[in-house]
């Protein structure tokens, strides 16, 4: 949980064990933003994870909750308002559909989350691209991904803390710290902690078949397939491609795979050659969140996680065979049918930043939670 | 959860709420001591427990768990000593039935919690006093309790937060913090979070009774008579006054306002002078432990809890009538019945402490979770 205050003694006088203390965490928490992508979550949740993401940290919640029919973006909003009135901190609140965000990103030719130009998409990685760019704008180092249905607000602690500790550790500046939950208990099922969500078992899986096949030894590496806590340097963020839906955090262990694993064309040869860093992290935490749907859900999101695997260059037809035989073992396909291809998002850097910046720029103060305070 | 770290900013620029500095609270941890009573606890959950508690603290457990059928207080000694080797700090763990410790209390006069003067009696409380002692002997300004049947390490790492930054607004040297429960999560009834435990909010209502028929004025101030997790510093935890089992948390708060609340005769002037500044802190984190028993438990922890309640000099006959009335509707008692009176445990300062220290002192590194290994 951590590892207390800079000592005389020698941080690193253990070869197993790493100790980082406490200051060396909160500077890298402060080069660090926080995107909360969200959706018409319970305001108790959402204020929960708030007060979870540790001080030093920027806050972007990137919201798509609806605002017709009872205004729930402004319940956010005024719930962040408060807590950053009274935690005197910053944050920032846009909604994905806002329309300037938009425009600045048409403008500045960045349309792949784009609907007919127009506006944003709706789904999660197209509001986790829109914080990237945010972050981008509010000039951090990095970005970590934090979901706003969790129960625990000390696990969302942990989660930042973990990034932050990731990053201290890494030597390149092209990392990526994803979160192992220790368990992932079912709230439905009583308090069952089941060691794997099923959907990680089965992406992790493939995933580790697909790197075994290529490599030519066996590996169970791969423990994050899916995280959806999991944070990037923006140096990395920015050059990675992106895929729509739940292919979106298989889909970027792919990229990096794919552009920077040396076996199909290098994508930056600059970058390959720094060298890109993972970390994987196990929390002390149990990861209890709200538990939505069941068979119906693990296909829906098993369906696109594979897809972004097995529609890879570096899929092998041994990895093919196992992804068909673990959906159809799902009922997820029909015998004959493949999963589908991952709609794929452009990596952030392909943007005309200046251009984005210059539109964006005058509005960065309407997103604040602060707005109108100071 | 966190307030940062020190700024240019005043800390107190508020008037509503208080920054308290991340440096400011490693400063009160490296002060406090966390005791651990355990009993037969899963290991998973003391480990996950231990691994909550803020490097900075002391941990100290005091472990009742059966040495014979299994040697369970061997398997957490080990554990414990696992967690210390790899994270590089210092704790100690000592069995309730200890014969050297027994003896050192009995020789210093102090034999409230012995059995027949040979070891000490079993019981939580009893488990609590004896690591008071430990603190003393270890020389740490602040005591604080956390139970061992934690699901959650992040709300562990929480509650000593709490109890840090509690003391570090104490004014007086006298002081407590107790934690109230931001909700309590049943397991067994699937994820119902009700906001308060049965037997707290009875106790609540009895001492805010107690306390409206002193003072004259209705009051809801007491959120947290029964508050297992809770810290004291230990200039306040030696004048206490305990009670054997369930009655512990609530008699501590009773032990207060019967010896300094300025009605019947105040116990030491000078404490009374001073001030005695009790913190009742909301957690973010809910809480998640282990449910035992239903309607038998409530009955268990309620009797002795209002008992303390009902047997003080303080209580007048609305309260006491109050009491009864509850104990009935929860069929505690039968009709014309009292609830018993606590097993009352002198203040551990009248130990002969020169006397006890002789004795003990050389033990204290066999106490030490990481013995032989330095």
């Amino acid at each position: 949980m951590d590892s207390g205050r800079v000592k005389e003694l020698p941080l690193r006088d253990n070869i197993a064990a790493q100790r980082i203390a406490e200051e060396v965490i909160g500077d890298f928490e402060a080069r660090m933003a926080i995107v909360i992508p969200t959706k018409d979550e319970k305001l108790e949740l959402f204020e929960g994870v708030i007060s979870g993401i540790p001080h030093e940290c920027l806050i972007i919640v990137v919201s798509n909750s609806q605002t017709r029919r009872t205004d729930r973006f402004k319940m956010e909003k005024e719930a962040l308002k408060q807590f950053c009135h009274f935690t005197r901190r910053e944050a920032l609140i846009i909604h994905q559909k806002d329309p300037i965000l938009a425009r600045a990103l048409a403008d500045a030719g960045y349309t792949d989350i784009l609907v007919e130009d127009e506006l944003i998409r709706d789904g999660k990685a197209e509001g986790m691209v829109a914080g990237i760019f945010i972050a981008m704008i509010a000039k951090r180092d990095f970005v970590g991904f934090i979901d706003a249905d969790n129960y625990f607000p000390g696990a969302v602690w942990e989660y930042a803390r973990c990034y932050a500790s990731g990053f201290s550790m890494a030597e390149s500046p092209y990392s990526m710290v994803r979160v192992l939950w220790r368990y992932k208990p079912k709230i439905s099922a009583g308090m069952f902690f089941n060691r794997w969500g099923r959907v990680s078992e089965i992406t992790n899986r493939c995933m580790n078949s697909l790197i075994s096949n290529k490599t030519g030894s066996e590996t169970e590496i791969i423990k994050t397939g899916n995280a959806g806590e999991h944070a990037m340097s923006l140096r990395l963020a920015e050059t990675l491609t992106y895929a729509s839906g739940y292919a979106v955090e298989s889909q970027e262990l792919i990229s990096i795979f794919e552009g920077f694993g040396d076996i199909v064309s290098i994508v930056d040869p600059t970058i390959a050659k720094r060298g890109i860093e993972i970390f994987q992290t196990e929390t002390r935490n149990p990861h209890l969140h709200e538990e939505r749907g069941g068979q119906h859900l693990l296909v829906e999101m098993l369906l696109p996680s594979l897809g972004s695997i097995y529609h890879s260059s570096l899929c092998g037809n041994e990895t093919k065979r196992l992804i068909i035989d673990e959906l159809l073992q799902q009922n997820a396909i029909r015998s004959k049918e493949e999963p589908p291809k991952p709609r794929l998002i452009a990596p952030p850097q392909t943007i005309n930043m200046k251009k984005f910046t210059s539109v964006i720029a005058e509005h960065m103060k309407s997103y604040s939670a602060l707005e109108g305070e100071e």
